[in-house]
C-alpha cells in the first residue's frame, strides 16, 4: 500500500502525482474498513478524500494550516499525519479523536465539533501571521452547510473587509446532515444545475439579438443588459461582492482538477473562495445513496452496510420525543416544530412528514431558530424549538434575550444532554444546566425515564411560559409508556423511595442507577430515600427541604458539571431558607472537560453509574457518621 | 402642534400627507427636547423620524407590525404610539424604556435591546400568520451594522428560502455605533456611491463600442458582458441572490418617496428589502456631525449640544482598561485587541490609533469575534476582546468550544458587567459570572477598583489560558493608580479587613460598600471581617475556608443574579470541603429580570448599597444570634 509509506505529509508529496487515484482508493478502503468497526462519520469523511490529498500535496502542510470545518471529515487528513498506525482507535476511549484535536498532531490546528468556526479561526490565525511578518497559507475547508451559519458570514464578511490572504474551500455536497435549506443553499444550487456557460451563451445571445434600435434611451439598454446579466447570474458573484476572489465549482472528485486549481491559486495573495463539488459517501455505493444514514452511523457490515439490528424495542429518547410531538399536534394547532439541520437526529421526520406547514428546519443557525421561535410564540404558537444540549450554547443569548425576557412560551428540546459517548467533549450537554438556570421565568425539566420525557414535553408545551426539557443520547429504560399523556404540575418532585439516613436527590437518567444504590445501601444497613427532582427549576423546595430536616444528609446526582449544576441549586435552596447542618454531597461530572469514549465508560469513570453514585454515597456516609451527629435534632432554619 | 392630535396610529393616518413634514420637525423637536434632559439614543431616533411617519402613515399599525432592530431608534416611534404624555419619563426609574416593550405598547410586538434580532422575530411572526391564515404584514427595520450580524444574515436566509410576505426595510446610515467594518458594509457603500445609473450608462455605452467583430466567439462575447455588468454590479443583487426583491436606494429623508415606495411594495407579497439611505442624527446639527458621540448621550444642552462637565476627574473603568491596554502593549508585541462595533464604548479609541495593526473591530459580530481571538491565540498572540458583558452573551458558545476547550489565552474584558442603569435589563450584565463559572479552564476575576483592574488586566494578558476580567460601568471610586502594573497571584483574595463574628465576602465593586457595611455592623457590636475575592474563579478556597472556620458565618455579596453566581461558588466550595454548620447568606440580584433606572437606584432598591448591605447582614446576623449557636466550635470538616 501507499498509504503504509505516508508518515507524514512530506512522504505524501514524494509520492508521483500518477499514484494519487490510487492512494485515494485505499484511504477510503481504510477509512470504509475502520469505521465499519468503530462507527463514526463515514460519509462526510469519504466525501473529502480526493480534496485532502490534493490539499497536503499542493500546499507546504502543517507550515501551510489546513483548518477543518466542524472537523468530522477529517479522517484522510488523520491517516495522511501520522495517526495512521492509531486510525483504528478511533473514537475508542483513550484512542485517537473523531474531530482534529492539537494535542493530536501538528497537523491538527484548532480544535472543533461544532459547525461554521474555521473561517473566524483562520482569519484569527491569518491575522496573527501578517503582524509576525511570518509566511504560510491558512486555508479553511467549510461544508455547504455550516457556511449558511451566521458565524460563517460574520468570519466571511470580516475576511472580505480585510482583504488578507487566506483559502476558503467550500466543500459543496449539497447536504450538510439533513439536505439543506436556506436562499444560499439555493443560490448554490443554482450555480451547479445545468452547464453554466452554455446557458450564458443562450442568453447572451438572445440579448445581441435584440440590441436596440437607435433612439431608444441608453436608461433602457442598461436595464435590459441588467436584467439579462441577472437572469443568467454570473458564478460566485455573491462571494465576490463580500470580498472574495470566487474559483470554481470545480469537481472535487477529478484529482486532476484538484492539483492545478490550488496550484493556480497558490501564490494569490487576497482571500479566494474555491467552489468544490464533493459527492458525501464517495466510493462507497451504500453510503453515497444513504448519506444521511451514514454521516454519522454506528458499525456496520462493509460489504452490505448493514447495522447489527436493535437487540431490544426499547425506544431510544429522541424517538419518544418525536412521537410525542406527533400525538400533541394532534390536538393543539399551535404547536410548531423547529429544528437546526437536524430533522431526523431529533426524531422531527414524523412531525415534517405529517404537519408540513408547521414544521421549520431553520439550517445550522440556532441563534436564529430560537428567535424565529420567539415571533412564531408571540403570535400564539406554541413552538418547540429541538436542538442538542451541546449546540443549544449557539442560542444563548436568544434564550435570554428574546426567550425569557419577554417570558415567552416556546419549548426548548434539549436531546443529547449529558455524556453523548464517542463525540467526546465538543458534544457532551454537559453545561446546560447551569447556562441556563439562572435565567429568570425558564421552566427546566428532565424526565427519569422516556415514559415521563413524552409527559414533560406536554408539561412544557402547555406552560405559559419558557421552558426547557434535557433527556440524555440514547434508548430509555424499556418501561411501559402511558396512553395517556399528562401535563405534570410544575416544581413539583416526587419520592420513589422513602428513607431515614440520607435523601438521594437525582436529576433524570440519574434517577435508575441512584435507586440501584439505595437498594444496595439497604444491604449495608442504609435506609436511603430517592426522590426524582423532575424540576431543576423551579426547584420542589418543599420536598427537597421536608427531607432535608427528615434525614439530615442530602446527596444531588446529575450528569452535568457540579458548577452551576443542580447540586449547585440545592445548595442555593438549603441557603436561601436559611437551613443550617444538613451534610450535603453533590454527585457529577469534575471542573475539566470530559473526553470521548462510550457513554457507559465515561458514567463507570467519573461514578455516574449506580456502583459510584453507591460508593460515593457510602463514602459520604461514613464519613458524617464518623462525626457521630444526631442529624435531625441540630438542623434548624435560622429564622423558624 | 399636530404631534398633540396623536394619540395612536389611526390619529396619524388622519393627518393630511402635506401636513407631514411639520409633524416630523415637532417629532424630532420633542426628541431633541426630552432627550436633553433625559439622556438617551439620540442619533439613532432622529435619523428615523420621516421613516416611522412613513410606515405608520402607509401601513395599518399596529394590525401591521413593525418590528425595530435593537430598538434604540424607537423614540418617535414611541412618540407616535400612545406614549406622548408619558415620552418625559423616557428611561427613568419607573417610567418608559428606552426599547420598544410588548408591556408599554400593542404597538411594540417584540422586546429588544440587543441587535439583529429583528428578521428572524419578525419572519417567525409571518410563519405563525400563515399558519393560521391570517392576514397582516410585518415590516423588520434593520440598520446596516446590524444587518451584517450572523444573526441578522440567518433570519435573511431563511426569510430568501421560504419566500413569504415580509417587508425588511434596510436603515443605512453608514454607521451602526462605531462607522461601520466589514465587506457587507462595504458593499452598501459602493452601492450609494455616486449615481448608479449615471454608471451604468456610461459602462453600457463602453460595452456596446466594443460589440466585437463577426466570427469573436460567443464566449468570449459572454465573458466580456459578464466582466462589464460585474464591473458596475447591479444594486441589491446580494439581496436578491438571497431571494428577495431589492429595492432602492431610496432618500429617507424624503417623505413623497418613503410614501410613494410604500405604497408600491405594500401589495407585495413575496420577501422585499427596501434600501433606506439616512442620516444619523438628523435635523439636529451637533448630532449630525458627532454621531458616534450623540447615538447615546447623557443629558446635554439643547442649544448647544454640550453635556454637563464632569465634576471630578475619576476615570472610568473603561478609561482606565484602554490605558492600561496601550501600556501593557508598549511591552508585549503580542497583544491584540478586539472590538465588536465598540471601539469608544470600550475605551480602545487610542490603542487603535497606536497599534492599528494589532486591532480589530469585527463589527457587531460577538460568536465571530472571539473564535478569531483565538486563531490568533493558537498563533502566539495574546488577544484581549474587549465586549460588555451582556453582549459576550452572544459568544458563549466560542467561548466554550473555541477558546475553555482548547486552554487558549484569549481574555475577555467583560465591561458594563452588572447593573447598567437606564438602557435596562436587555443589558445588564448581570449573568457573565454564572453563563463562565462552569466553563473549565477559565479564570473569572473582578477588580474592587480601577487600580485592581490595570493590575488585572495584566494577570489574564500574562495567565497561558482563558480568563475574564468583569467590570462595572461608571467611573471608578478616584483611588491612586500604581505606577507599575503588577500580575496578581490567580486565585488569591485579599483580607481587606479583619473580623470575629462574620465574613463578608464581596465581589468587584461590591467590596467598597460592604467595607462601609462592615464599618457600621461595628458600632453595633458586630465585628465583620470583609474580603475582596477577586477571583471568581479559581476561588481562594483556602482564604474561604479559614475565614468561614475562624468566624463561622459567610455573607456573599456580588452585583449579580444569585443563581448560580459567585455565591453559589462559595456554596458549592463549603460542600467540596464538606465544611458542615457555617451559616451562610448570600446577597445579590434576586430570580426576575431588573428593570431600568440609574445605577444608585436600582443598587437602592435591591440593596446593593452600603445601606443594603448593611441592613441584610444585621438580619443575618440576628437570625443566627438567636439559635445561640457557637459557631466556632460547631464547625467541622467532615472528614477531618
Amino acid at each position: 500500500m501507499i498509504l503504509d509509506t505516508i508518515n507524514c505529509p512530506s512522504d505524501l508529496r514524494k509520492v508521483p502525482a500518477a499514484d494519487l487515484p490510487e492512494l485515494v482508493d485505499e484511504l477510503r478502503e481504510t477509512i470504509i474498513g475502520t469505521v465499519s468497526r468503530t462507527g463514526g462519520h463515514l460519509a462526510p469523511s469519504l466525501g473529502v478524500v480526493d480534496l485532502t490529498v490534493a490539499l497536503h500535496y499542493v500546499f507546504d502542510t502543517p507550515k501551510d494550516r489546513i483548518i477543518w470545518d466542524v472537523g468530522h471529515q477529517a479522517y484522510a487528513h488523520k491517516l495522511l499525519t501520522g495517526r495512521r498506525e492509531r486510525f483504528n482507535t478511533l473514537r475508542q476511549f483513550g484512542g485517537i479523536s473523531g474531530f482534529p484535536k492539537r494535542e493530536e498532531s501538528p497537523c491538527d490546528h484548532f480544535n472543533v465539533g461544532h459547525a461554521s468556526t474555521s473561517i473566524s479561526a483562520a482569519l484569527g490565525m491569518v491575522a496573527a501571521r501578517d503582524i509576525k511578518g511570518e509566511d504560510f497559507k491558512v486555508i479553511a475547508v467549510i461544508g455547504d452547510g455550516s457556511i449558511s451559519a451566521g458565524l460563517a458570514f460574520e468570519g466571511l464578511n470580516q475576511a472580505g473587509h480585510l482583504k488578507k490572504n487566506l483559502v476558503v474551500i467550500l466543500n459543496d455536497n449539497e447536504m450538510s446532515i439533513s439536505p439543506n435549506v436556506g436562499a444560499l443553499s439555493s443560490y448554490l444550487n443554482r450555480m451547479m444545475t445545468g452547464n453554466f456557460y452554455t446557458k450564458l451563451k443562450l442568453e447572451t445571445k438572445q440579448f445581441l439579438q435584440n440590441i436596440p434600435r437607435v433612439g431608444e434611451s441608453m436608461f433602457n439598454i442598461a436595464k435590459k443588459a441588467e436584467e439579462s446579466i441577472k437572469g443568467f447570474m454570473a458564478p460566485g458573484l455573491l462571494f465576490e461582492e463580500l470580498g472574495f476572489q470566487y474559483v470554481g465549482p470545480i469537481d472535487g472528485h477529478r484529482m486532476d482538477h484538484l492539483l492545478e486549481t490550488f496550484r493556480n491559486i497558490k501564490d494569490f495573495t487576497w482571500p479566494v473562495l474555491i467552489h468544490v463539488i464533493t459527492k458525501k459517501g464517495k466510493g462507497c455505493e451504500f453510503a453515497e445513496c444513504n448519506p444521511a444514514q451514514f454521516h454519522g452511523t454506528p458499525p456496520f457490515d462493509p460489504e452490505t452496510g448493514k447495522t447489527a439490528g436493535k437487540k431490544q424495542k426499547v425506544m431510544s429518547y429522541t424517538e419518544v420525543f418525536g412521537q410525542t410531538m406527533v400525538k400533541l399536534a394532534e390536538d393543539n394547532d399551535k404547536i410548531v416544530a423547529i429544528t437546526a439541520a437536524m430533522s431526523d437526529g431529533t426524531g422531527l421526520e414524523k412531525f415534517a412528514a405529517q404537519y408540513p406547514d408547521r414544521f421549520f428546519d431553520v439550517g445550522i443557525a440556532e441563534s436564529h431558530g430560537v428567535t424565529f421561535a420567539c415571533g412564531l410564540a408571540v403570535e400564539g404558537m406554541r413552538p418547540v424549538a429541538a436542538i442538542y444540549s451541546t449546540f443549544m450554547q449557539r442560542a444563548y443569548d436568544q434564550v435570554m434575550h428574546d426567550m425569557c425576557l419577554q417570558n415567552l412560551p416556546v419549548t426548548l428540546a434539549l436531546d443529547r444532554a449529558g455524556l453523548v459517548g464517542e463525540d467526546g467533549p465538543t458534544h457532551h450537554g454537559v453545561f446546560d444546566l447551569a447556562y441556563l438556570r439562572h435565567l429568570p421565568n425558564i421552566v427546566i425539566m428532565s424526565p427519569k425515564d422516556e415514559n415521563e420525557l413524552q409527559h414533560m414535553i406536554k408539561t412544557a408545551v402547555e406552560h405559559d411560559g419558557p421552558a426547557a426539557v434535557r433527556y440524555p443520547r440514547g434508548t430509555g429504560l424499556g418501561v411501559p409508556m402511558d396512553q395517556e399523556v399528562m401535563s405534570l404540575p410544575i416544581g413539583k418532585g416526587e419520592v420513589l423511595r422513602e428513607g431515614e439516613d440520607v435523601v438521594i436527590i437525582a436529576v433524570g437518567n440519574m434517577v435508575r442507577p441512584s435507586l440501584e444504590a439505595a437498594e444496595r445501601l439497604k444491604t449495608e444497613g442504609t435506609s436511603a430515600a430517592v426522590v426524582n427532582a423532575r424540576f431543576v427549576k423551579p426547584l420542589d423546595e418543599d420536598l427537597i427541604l421536608k427531607m432535608a430536616k427528615r434525614t439530615g444528609r442530602v446527596v444531588t446526582v446529575e450528569e452535568h458539571a457540579l458548577q452551576g449544576g443542580f447540586g449547585s441549586a440545592v445548595l442555593e435552596c438549603i441557603d436561601d431558607n436559611r437551613l443550617t447542618g444538613v451534610k450535603t454531597h453533590r454527585i457529577g461530572l469534575p471542573d475539566r472537560f470530559i473526553e470521548h469514549g462510550t457513554q457507559a465508560t465515561l458514567r463507570q469513570k467519573y461514578g455516574l453509574d449506580a456502583d459510584g453514585i453507591f460508593a460515593s454515597v457510602r463514602d459520604f456516609m461514613d464519613k458524617t457518621r464518623l462525626k457521630a451527629v444526631a442529624p435531625v435534632a441540630s438542623i434548624k432554619t435560622m429564622d423558624a
